[in-house]
């Protein structure tokens, strides 16, 4: 048996998930309160890289004894997220945990992510959405935003919205929902997929304002993608508007 | 004229509203960017004085220059907000600007102000309102709060909802409205009045929890109110959870 945790996290003060040395990250946190929690070391292995800033509603990780595929304990399963959350810092909570086997694994396993991206469109910003959103001042079209999100729906080489120094060969993935919306002054992007490549929701979130700004047509995104050339997509948007929401197995 | 600004502030980094010596609060950061938009002192008077962590969605303050009883600018009005925003941390932002007649008081001349308290209602903590709600984890019950609630309304010498310390003569206030309502795990407190004593709302909330715990009535707010006696009433509930909502002239 692994311990299988449903974490989420204000991303804001971390240096991204995993650990790195001398900087705090979400992985080095659970890392101590886990150790702090079972008095002996774990391993952490979480369902996804984020980046700096990047927060996460729904993040899965398992746990297990280190070097081992499995974890002993007599703390019942379901008191494992408060004992846990009670040696994490503020911007760290588990939510559940599951008992899970031994060859689970939360990145492989996962059938489908969903991300959202949140942009504050209005001329001043939110000082309650600084940290959390994307300010963009000029007013964008949110009809022609939704209608060219619903280009990014299919099985594609999705090399145009992939980070230029990104070494992944494999850059097929499928995308199942791609919606946007509006909520008051905030636009939301919200995209489910298979897999996603690196900075890939972020650029499409910049690339969707670039259709709001009326700079391209959503009709555009079809020959970006087919372009596989990532100087055709818009910007890499900040990481602060981008939550991982949900992550399925 | 004066100019009256419209503002908003996330109130964690802030200890409160009013200008204090070696501390950063609100007051202290818009007499800051004020000096370097207009390029002389001014006077900023606020139309509360709120408490270190507590926020605000809106939140009125007239400028003049200082020691004076108007502003002389050649900034055009509508262009105040965003030229001052600039000159502003990320957690205090200028949503708008109007111009005033000189014996306009932001304090005074209020008609009624409301305020939000909010109560993250679930188990395990929620990270991304660890600043901004009252993390509460035994389940409440909401519909008693919110029948409590109402015995708030009307013209009551509010006592026993003031702070111990406070030295303040005229304790009776008017209440207009006032509801409890649950958003998902949230519970959300809103009070509306012609004006609140020092922590009212805060100790009115930890009244609202001991009802929702079952340790009082509903009814008992009445005796409570009656007895003028700060012994009677609850905890005063933490500053994160309190917004100023919407001040009205």
């Amino acid at each position: 048996m692994k311990v299988l945790i449903d974490v989420s996290f204000l991303g804001t003060d971390f240096c991204g998930y995993q650990v790195q040395p001398n900087v705090r990250t979400v992985q080095g946190e659970l890392n101590q309160a886990l150790k702090k929690l079972f008095d002996f070391e774990c391993d952490v292995v979480g369902c996804s890289r984020t980046d700096s800033g990047v927060h996460a509603n729904q993040f899965f990780a398992t746990v297990a004894k280190k070097g081992m595929n499995s974890i002993e304990t007599e703390i019942p399963i379901d008191r494992i997220p408060s004992a846990l959350s009670f040696y994490l810092p503020q911007d760290i909570a588990v939510k559940s945990a599951y008992a899970v086997n031994g060859d689970f694994h939360p990145r492989y396993d996962v059938k489908y992510k969903e991300y959202v991206y949140h942009v504050w469109n209005a001329r001043e910003r939110n000082p309650f959405l600084a940290d959390r959103s994307w300010h963009y001042p000029r007013l964008l079209d949110v009809d022609a935003m939704a209608e060219a999100a619903e280009f990014f729906v299919g099985k594609y080489d999705f090399s145009a919205f992939m980070a230029a120094n990104s070494s992944v060969k494999d850059t097929v993935r499928t995308v199942f929902e791609a919606d946007v919306y509006k909520d008051g002054d905030e636009i939301i992007f919200r995209v489910r997929g298979d897999g996603f490549l690196y900075n890939m929701v972020r650029i499409m979130m910049g690339t969707l304002v670039y259709v709001g700004e009326k700079r391209i047509s959503p009709q555009d995104i079809r020959e970006i993608i087919a372009s596989r050339d990532r100087s055709r997509a818009g910007v890499t948007a900040p990481p602060q508007g981008l939550f991982l929401n949900k992550v399925v197995y």
